[in-house]
């Protein structure tokens, strides 16, 4: 196979399967292993676009689904694409609205055509169809779209499993049929349940199409954390070594650092942003739920030493005190940090790796907590 | 009588009563008019300090009430006292807490002793005698501190009205004699509901005990516009134009414009803020209500040539998105407009009195609404 014209292997690990590349798209370029904060409606909740730019983020994903239902593809394209109207100048990668018509959508019926469903929004009925799909991303213009997979519930039957995953693979044919844009990169879904063999399977039917990356989708959706490894080790193999790997929806912290030692390149989630917002902050010793009354006479910061906003300018006392009046800025300052750390923790694995310490650096943060 | 230690007037309008001033406190000094942003429970909802100061804020308003029922000012004082829990390092005003109980609280009951009443937030039974009132903005450390009042429903009988100001009266004495920081200001507040007679009185009253500055209470509770200009008109010729007079709870753009014209130095409101997170927008040009379908593709800011931050980044159409989702990102957004405008407003009122063409811009401001 040829090499990615977007993408390069920089290092790679000696002991794992850990490797920093540059992925460049046309927003810039990123190094990987990288994370991407989830601006689901055209906003990352609570921050603004310098925020997150101060945060470490260059990278961020929007929702398809959401922004196809509210406010619109075409109103976005008008409004001079997704970048413009949400004023955020680096990379985004959108995801196709197949997870979100899984798991939001008031209703869901699967055809070879597509997928119909009804909004939760307003009960109005769609059919989001592969060709849909890429038309609605390279409106938004989004610098990496995804291919409209199907998603499955945890556990499914073998012959569910296997009538999703080849359908994915029709619609993935099909979504790059139906691509114009040559500035934007496409990628496919693996999906293949929890089933090793029909994995490696599909990874090689989609390479055998061809995209600009690989995304492991259907993972993290209430299966065993030792499932989910093993999915990403089947897989993985599987997949050209010159070709960014992506898992979809994942996840903690030690499942970054976890699946980056299996060779992921790219991840997101909504942990950092969800979890700020419910009070949880996480460290690099361990995790700190503000409204616990041990804080509220705590004058020190989050996490002591942590370059973040919130850490340099505000104490645990006052963020205790600010999330349990259920004030706006709790759940920004909380977010500012969270985002920060997880962006903070992709910087370290990719200056471990670069050093080639990655190993030591997974034993370390694994065991305890790596110390800044 | 002698002149105010803490302020100066600077320069008088030759045609209103209005006047350009100088305010000093322990966290340096204000010009006035001046208008002070609300920040209830040691936040102004939505903004940071930073923001708070790009917006062109110089002395913010904490609320008593709230602050001693949450997190305490107990609490608050051994936290290094209201400016460092919120990391507000300008001047701060707090009130007494005596609209609030009036206003919030689930029961309450005056006495000579002070005013019994239950907390909003759980039930809890407590006493705000005049002392205590004090005693708790001494702990947050305000640098102006209101002395506890009466307020009263509108309308009220003419001895209801009479028993509240006489007793605000005897209450503001136990204020001043229980002061024990001779950095903090105190102010007095005048009452005596809608009668220009008693308001008169009053103000001289507390002047015999002697403030640092006066508050005009009980306005904007209901009663016509022309009753709250009447009672400002009958109240300020008795107050010493050497001291400060500050307007509780005003207003709107043009009751600010309207009051400096009557004399009044200070101002406070949840107006910019609580409507900012409804989706009202004040402009030089008038109000603008952002979920309104005209601006779904309007790619113009808020106000074009406003120099806040959310019209030097965002569409009209990029914010009505943000509201109609009930993004977090909205209430920010939008709260930056308002107080950035407000404090615009002041700005070019200090800037016209200096210049001596107060009486024009108040004219072309009410008629229209002036260019900027």
């Amino acid at each position: 196979m040829r090499g990615s014209p977007h993408f390069s292997v920089i290092r790679r690990c000696s002991a794992t399967g850990a490797r920093l590349g540059l992925l460049r798209t046309g927003h810039g370029p990123i190094e990987t292993p990288a994370f991407m904060p989830v601006g689901t409606q055209a906003t990352v909740k609570a921050l603004t676009p310098d925020e997150l730019a101060a945060c470490g983020a260059r990278i961020i994903l929007g929702n398809t689904y959401h922004l196809y239902l509210r406010p619109g593809h075409h109103l976005i394209r008008d409004m001079g694409g997704l970048h413009s109207f949400m004023g955020w100048n680096g990379p985004i990668l959108t995801d196709s609205g197949g997870f979100q018509i899984y798991s939001l959508a008031a209703m869901r019926k699967i055809t070879e055509e597509g997928a119909r469903f009804r909004s939760h929004i307003d009960g109005s009925y769609h059919t989001l169809t592969p060709e849909l799909a890429i038309e609605i991303q390279e409106s938004l213009g989004s610098d990496i779209m995804m291919c409209l997979d199907t998603c499955i519930p945890y556990p499914s039957s073998p012959e569910e499993v296997r009538r999703a995953t080849d359908l994915t693979t029709r619609w993935a044919a099909r979504c790059k049929r139906s691509k114009t844009r040559e500035d934007l990169l496409l990628f496919g879904i693996v999906q293949g349940g929890m089933d090793p063999e029909l994995r490696r399977l599909h990874a090689v039917q989609l390479q055998e199409i061809g995209f600009d990356g690989y995304a492991l989708g259907g993972l993290s959706v209430g299966e065993p954390k030792e499932k989910m490894y093993e999915m990403i080790e089947a897989t993985v193999p599987a997949l050209d070594t010159d070709y960014p790997r992506y898992v979809m929806g994942v996840g903690t912290p030690e499942d970054l650092v976890n699946a980056v030692a299996l060779g992921v390149d790219l991840f997101d989630c909504v942990m950092p942003t969800r979890n700020a917002r419910n009070g949880m902050l996480f460290t690099w010793e361990g995790r700190l739920v503000i409204k616990n009354s041990r804080y509220a006479r705590d004058s020190r910061p989050i996490e002591p030493g942590c370059g973040c906003y919130t850490c340099r300018n505000f104490s645990r006392a006052y963020l205790r005190h600010l999330f349990i009046s259920k004030e706006l800025l709790s759940y920004r300052l909380n977010t500012i940090h969270n985002v920060h750390f997880y962006l903070s923790l992709m910087e370290a694995i990719r200056e471990a790796i670069f050093q080639d310490r990655f190993h030591e650096f997974k034993k370390r943060f694994l065991e305890k907590g790596e110390q800044k």
